[in-house]
């Protein structure tokens, strides 16, 4: 037998008993005290750091040190994904090792629409047939409804026997008028419901969406359980590639994460998951290509593009997704290369092809996407910013989870407002302009992004820094989207002060700070009433393509008129790119 | 260990060794002599006769005895199927109980019609993405189409894959102009197969179709293994709609049968199963049930009348069939009531709506179905025949294998022409109706149905006689037809002078004696130039629905115009059916 060893907790002021060997984040978890494992326990987000009290333990692996180092912790902490307990120990955890609720984005803004869903029910009750004219029940359902149908096996199978429990009374649900999907005794008119999926690279949020009203009947969020592969498109598309089970692995972990998303929703609306007949998604073209489980080869190599842009033709059974079997599983159309269903969602979202003048719609997340609008003409492009303004990749960094420092400004020193008020915990996006914006104006940092202070880090908040290394991060994340911009405006033979509109989205929301925004150049400067936030219109645009089946049709064609503009070939980018590594407002009018 | 006993078949001069107890079928299938079992071996069809030498047997039981004797045999015989072996044996084989190769059914007569499948391959080179237009491989496959695409996940899986293997070339498979039901490499384009299925109640019969040319690779017939849950329609109905698994026993049979049969056809063809993309069947109402594995309480009990009409949308895989899995399975529209897709398939290939005149169709299978077309209005019956025309009901009766008298006429006793010139086992539908005619004739056997020779039966050839049992059996299922062709033209108004066409379909093929068939009274007696035979007219529908797309929505729609005509609920009926026991001619014009 293994010897066993006490863990004891010191922040929770409690002792467990354990055997010899295991990890000690699974003996944490075991003892009902999970940590944040956003890279799924491989040693790579850095996010379950303890500090080593007292006890016994080996000495960090290179890369855990480095990660450690980097991150600015002391010889005492350690990983605990990384650590096998060998002899009794204490152990602290940091608070931002411990996950919080995750604060459910910002719903989106989208515009009015014509609710007009493509699943509808029907109460009947068709006539009995006669002697003379024995029609089959299918065919009094028709002459009922006044229109031809398309009935699977089943849901022709389940004709007879819920005829005789409806009192000769069945409730239809039929899909684009022609389908029916479903076959229930009684009238169950009301149990008509589908889901909005956004399916970003770092975080998932689903809304359970009553389909007969358009009201949102719940609305949760999580990682993206695929970070565990890699916090970033890129490695996650590369380990698709290269494992031999790395594509259906990808697949596998999406599909049941939203499955037991939809499950909680459901479970905690009353909603039986057997009344959701659609489910539409909106992901970049890597997670809507996993979604469906088709291989991203061809987004691993220039010229990037997908397998498919129109949405493939799917039921949830098929996917391994449980709720009605046939129910249909939508996702927006990628539009070009990289720039995916979740831009196509939140150009549908917020109306973008109907928008008159030059509009600017930028998405700041894991991936910056840019389109621009001007004549008629549409076109985009995306630029890799990295997940660090989604809190993945700065040390200090997190989603805005209560805690995280969402505003900053100078008072003799930084003065930061955190989501829900609760003490500090790390910094999310719009914190980490903030700081950025302060520490440049206070000379804390150089517009060539080194670090002034003694420390050579940037004190926050308490343990709560930003290194030089996070600065490096950021540094990348606001280049990339800035001299993606810049390209943009300049192949259209625009300026900057010829734009109308700039709608920003992602999940950085309303709480960004313009000013500050525009300072560190992540904007370009215009008058501040041209700038509008957007949010979540991935989600929004999800919803909105839930409920108004006409909006998909007008978003495919729309999506295929969309011209992309490759960065890496236009004969500037590296130019721009070097220039916007010097953190600013944008200097000259282009 | 239970003794064992030698089983000496003298017929075959072959001795078998057998434990105690076993089943004797059993016992001469595993020394390769298998018997018939049209009713799966309980005792019903009574075709697995065999005579006991020498050896002890334990005496038949109730059923059997009457089964025996009503067939006229010696207490020496017994159904090998309700015997197991207590001792050692010597048994005879009559011939009739060894089953032959099924003789494939006639193809059936087709109107000429414009080939027009609903599938369609198409060889592609899609133009590689460049970097300003990073294409997704669908919309390149669409741009050389020329048309909008619909895709599975799986189609768009194998998309990337299959283009590199092609070295840039692909070949998709396109159902109804629109869906990718397949992709492979390289140019494929000659191997687009399909399949059509006549299920007959008691034959199934399948095809093997180039999609490309039209051609007929293969054909195979066998006895519809749903026999051995009951001969006719209704009792397979009861069974489905009594027995908890009754549906779906049925529903299995039916679909490992014509899946074995598909896998025999391609394996001589040696064509690849996944190459075939479509299915179309033809069947009555019942079995088309069976095969979608929907409920058929509506066609236990009045007003007979299915769940479905119109086919329901199915594929392949989800019904168990070994072929292309997004292999569309289609089955012609059931008309009304009893009247099935084997009608319907009859009338589409016969050309019945685009023929002028009045138009009397007659399908004789184990259902009776009669269509009457007459001043641009068609109506439709069916009539509970049996399948004393198809042989299972009759103590000499068997279907049109070897060996079967299917000729009779008079010449100082009965002279025959058996299938295939072999020495007689048995008598098929065609020689029936001749042995009734001659015996009528000849005094043999009076109008009201009595035989009227010394032993009480018709010898016909050797130990193939009728006895009285089979010709109340011929007389009940003549007066179905009579009657049922009686209450048609009745009813439209009409009198048999008035017709201009008499199309007989069914397993009778041309090789029914007119002149006979009038005589006994199962075809109204009008010019023999007006009768034409049409053979297998529901198989040459299945093909012709398989090869021509449009025709099935011309016969959709043709279907649901015909008016039922409910003999039941029909006044006179009840007298038309007791006048048409009288066999001879039609009397009276009507």
């Amino acid at each position: 037998v293994a010897p066993s060893y006490a863990v004891d907790v010191l922040t929770v002021r409690k002792r467990i008993r354990t055997a010899e060997g295991g990890r000690l984040d699974e003996v944490l978890r075991s003892a009902g005290i999970p940590l944040n494992l956003y890279c799924g326990g491989r040693g790579l987000c850095g996010k379950c750091v303890v500090e080593i009290v007292r006890g016994k333990v080996s000495p960090p692996g290179g890369p855990e040190a480095a990660l450690l180092a980097g991150k600015g912790f002391s010889p005492r902490h350690r990983l605990a994904c990384m650590l096998r307990v060998r002899g009794p120990l204490s152990v602290r955890i940091p608070r931002g090792s411990v996950p919080g609720k995750i604060r459910v984005l910002d719903a989106g803004f989208a515009e009015k629409f014509e609710p007009a869903p493509a699943v509808k029910k029907y109460v009947i009750a068709p006539e009995a047939p006669s002697l003379d004219a024995p029609l089959s029940l299918a065919e009094s359902l028709e002459k009922k409804l006044g229109r031809r149908l398309a009935l699977s096996p089943e849901a022709v199978g389940e004709l007879p026997g819920a005829l005789v429990r409806g009192g000769g009374k069945v409730t239809v649900t039929v899909l684009d008028g022609r389908e029916i999907l479903d076959v229930e005794s009684g009238d169950e008119t009301d149990g008509c419901f589908g889901v909005a999926v956004d399916i970003g690279t770092s975080t998932v949020v689903v809304e359970l969406i009553d389909l007969n009203t358009g009201r949102t009947r719940g609305r949760t969020a999580s990682i993206n359980a695929q970070v565990r592969f890699g916090p970033d498109v890129v490695t996650r598309i590369s380990h698709a590639y290269e494992k031999p089970e790395g594509l259906s692995e990808l697949s596998a972990v999406i599909r049941s994460q939203i499955d037991e998303m939809i499950r909680e929703l459901a479970g905690k609306a009353g909603v039986p998951t057997g009344q959701i007949y659609e489910i539409v998604t909106a992901g970049n073209t890597a997670m809507t290509h996993f979604l469906f489980g088709v291989p991203v080869n061809t987004l691993a190599v220039a010229p990037f593009h997908g397998v498919f842009a129109v949405s493939p033709e799917a039921r949830a059974g098929s996917l391994g997704l449980n709720v009605h079997p046939r129910a249909r599983v939508y996702a927006a159309p990628n539009v070009r290369g990289f720039v995916g269903g979740d831009i196509a969602a939140g150009l549908s979202a917020v109306g973008m092809s109907g928008r008159t003048g030059r509009v600017l719609f930028v998405d700041l997340g894991t991936n910056g996407e840019i389109v621009l609008k001007a004549g008629g003409a549409t076109s985009t492009t995306s630029t890799a910013a990295g997940p660090a303004f989604e809190g993945l990749s700065i040390s200090c960094g997190m989603p805005a989870l209560p805690g995280a420092v969402a505003e900053a400004r100078w008072s003799g020193g930084f003065k930061v407002r955190t989501v829900g008020n609760k003490d500090v915990r790390g910094i999310c996006g719009t914190g980490l302009i903030d700081i950025l914006a302060v520490a440049l104006a206070k000379g804390l940092l150089s517009s060539s992004g080194r670090i002034r202070t003694e420390t050579g880090d940037i004190p926050v908040a308490g343990e709560v820094v930003l290194t030089q290394a996070d600065i490096r991060g950021l540094q990348l994340a606001v280049a990339a989207v800035k001299s993606g911009v810049r390209m943009m405006i300049e192949q259209s033979g625009l300026r900057i002060s010829d734009l109308d509109e700039i709608l920003v989205a992602g999940g950085f929301g309303a709480s960004l700070n313009i000013r500050n925004a525009m300072a560190v150049g992540l904007l370009p400067g215009v008058p501040e009433r041209k700038v509008v936030f957007v949010g979540n219109t991935s989600l929004a645009g999800a919803r909105k393509l839930l409920l108004s089946f006409p909006a998909r049709d007008a978003i495919e064609t729309y999506a295929k008129k969309i011209r992309h503009v490759s960065l890496a070939s236009g004969r500037d980018f590296q130019d721009h790119f070097v220039s916007a590594l010097e953190f600013g407002p944008y200097s000259g009018d282009v």
